[in-house]
């Protein structure tokens, strides 16, 4: 019950850390004023890694809901027969992708951002907004990372001994 | 005695993409002509996403080689006692966390190589073939991360039950 509680906890702070990744990555916005009346405008959808991070994010949150869902249901029911299972095959499998695709996520951020940050840096400090805001993002998301692979290390203490 | 040759086989073909992954991004140079007598030479160190990739790579071939080592000193003493123990928590964790480096390592490469590319296209073929070579690498660390990745799961079914 205390092991069922603790991992409620990690997912509900997993989603928390997507959630904010998200509104920091989606509003991720910058205008610059190339001549007097030429603006551009450079959104998160322009950087390709974003948009993988985006991806990353969504499912990320998706298997987040679904668990927590399946969680609150089982303690709801107090369901005797399924918590004796303890982890499935499905749970386990499911939070080592889910971890391995929140780490992808992230490190693509970081690598794209430092790298596109040193590129655009002659374009001074608007870029810099911009690009700091995909750090804090990739940030968040390596949080979510760190809850999701803790998730990953409890399941496989869970799984049966030997198939 | 058969899951431990698959085990032994998994790190090898792990060892080799890691040796073949790190020669690609250790020889990818290009040398542009700007104006008749000036040369400027782009390194692979000069992208800090493939730094950080080759740094992911050193740690996952040292750790394979440990790994290999202690595989084939165990086999060859055909210590009976400590083959009984199974999969230890170092070996757990520790395929655990070569799994994720690989995973963000190729993560950053491919990252950083899509968008790099997407900005350098107007200076032509010269640079194409560099972020190429860039893609080959980052490939070639994302096969080493599904045997990684393949190797953790091996590891997560040999740990004890329930700790």
């Amino acid at each position: 019950m205390a092991s069922r509680a603790l991992i409620l906890a990690l997912r509900l702070l997993m989603l928390v850390f997507l959630v904010v990744s998200l509104v920091v990555l989606t509003t991720d916005t910058v205008t610059l004023q190339i001549y007097f009346n030429t603006e551009v405008h450079v959104r998160f959808r322009d950087v390709y890694a974003y948009r993988y991070m985006l991806g990353t994010i969504v499912v990320g949150a998706a298997y987040t809901l679904i668990q927590i869902a399946r969680t609150l249901h089982r303690t709801c029911k107090a369901n005797q027969e399924i918590s004796r299972d303890g982890v499935t095959l499905f749970d386990f499998f499911a939070d080592q992708i889910t971890s391995y695709v929140l780490a992808t996520g992230s490190a693509a951020g970081f690598g794209a951002t430092k790298d596109l940050k040193s590129v655009f840096e002659f374009v001074g400090s608007a870029y810099d907004k911009f690009f700091n805001k995909g750090y804090a993002a990739s940030s968040l998301l390596l949080f979510a990372f760190v809850c999701a692979a803790l998730l990953s290390i409890v399941s496989s203490f869970g799984l049966p001994k030997k198939v």
